[in-house]
């Protein structure tokens, strides 16, 4: 399987002013595509922090690896330089990535804005980057190849996230991916414990080794236990996808109501990858 | 600094299924005690996964490392023996957790409920581990000491892992962090790019090291840039960290208008650890 980190960068997410919800964002779109998010490092900002975990994530060697955050023009956006400083190289002025910013204010009416050391910062690349434009905010996209591993890093801004990952790094990872198609099916189980359910989703995961069967206790009404039950198969094609998630969810189904259980809510329309 | 991290084990983080709020509400707990989480990583439910992570956490020797998620009876509930099996030692069936689980049950009127092996399962700890009472489910959570640092694994259902966390985890805490206060203002900027505050912030920063001050661009309205200010002192009194933080938001207010740039809303009371 391909792996895939994110690494996000920003004391606001450490100390619980703001939601990870750009790690959600790329979960559910590389889940989409029939991957997932392998690992999610959350860190401060600050250079050793930074440059410490981006090399504990290039020696794993994943294929892409998502930095996001940090890339602005305050003293404390400073992922680039701890990029830079975690490979050993320089951040040099990308003229690319300054033509981008005079682009961006230029759009604005902003023509002729003054390059002040703040504005020439979100130029400086680690040595061997290049930028990625931003339709959304000034800091443009960073992509740089390392070995194995194809490094993105993106805004912390969700719009300006959302709309660098759409356009540059998607295109990539799909290409990489090859075409996989998912099935997911959500269902509703009610009045049986989480403990009696346990030994029937280990059977049907050894009948079906590749899916992915997962229970969220959702408490007790009135003294009957209800779970939420995930299915979810990756296959070649749409159609085998969604056989084998048919599959499972029907012996769930069944083997729940044996246990004298209901499954109250019907499953959801597939949802594939393209 | 007291280096305390989270490492949050399941898939449904990953594939965007769920957002990561016990981080977020352990993050923001730990910051009214003066402190924060340092680090967080999230993992997939495999075992070869947790292990590695638990191992390279360990390895940066925090006072604190809170685990969460995965520890219930369903197969991909795998945390303690990834624990176990980062640190080698054996899983061993807790009389003490047992004990635990079974009150649970008859506190429910489950009196002589029958020990199914997925009931068991959730009693097996690493060597050496202690079970911490849960009020609201049936897994207790586990305390862990390794060399420098304490280790907790806690439920990632949110509401067990509150309740255990502020029993059982809060107080040691508490004690190895001592008394800090913290002072915590919200500003916001109208009027200035966050290109021309970023030189105002490092002079603030020069003056008060210690302090915490950071931009959040929050876009543009009318073509007036828009940005959040947050500016937070930890002191070892009440009085020093208000006054700190004070005197902070009062020359950054000023700095602001001398850019052409409004404060619009006035501060927060402040908030502060005891």
């Amino acid at each position: 399987m391909t792996r895939i980190e994110m690494l996000a960068v920003g004391k606001e997410l450490l100390i619980g002013r703001t939601l990870n919800t750009n790690a959600n964002w790329v979960g559910a779109r590389l889940a989409k595509l029939g991957s997932m998010l392998k690992e999610v490092t959350t860190v401060d900002d600050d250079l050793g922090e930074i440059s410490a975990a981006f090399k504990g994530a290039l020696e794993r060697s994943p294929e892409f690896l998502v930095v996001v955050g940090g890339l602005g023009p305050t003293p404390d956006d400073m992922t680039l330089k701890g990029l830079a400083q975690g490979i050993g190289v320089r951040l040099v002025l990308s003229e690319a990535a300054l033509e981008l910013i005079l682009e961006h204010y230029s759009a604005r009416g902003m023509e002729g804005v003054e390059l002040t050391p703040a504005r020439r910062k979100i130029a400086m690349l680690p040595a061997g980057a290049e930028p990625l434009p931003n339709d959304v905010g000034t800091a443009p996209g960073v992509r740089l190849v390392l070995g194995p591993t194809v490094v993105y890093s993106l805004p912390g801004v969700p719009a300006e996230m959302r709309s660098i990952f759409t356009k540059s790094a998607e295109p990539e990872i799909r290409r990489v991916l090859g075409k996989l198609y998912r099935s997911y099916e959500k269902m509703k189980v009610e009045g049986v414990p989480e403990s009696s359910l346990a030994p029937v989703i280990s059977e049907e995961l050894k009948r079906h080794p590749g899916a992915y069967i997962k229970s969220h206790p959702r408490g007790a009404r009135e003294g009957v236990s209800s779970i939420e039950l995930d299915v979810a198969v990756v296959g070649p094609d749409r159609e085998s996808a969604a056989r084998e998630g048919d599959q499972i969810a029907e012996a769930m189904a069944r083997k729940v109501e044996n246990l004298g259980g209901v499954v109250k809510s019907g499953r959801r329309p597939h949802q594939a990858g393209e």
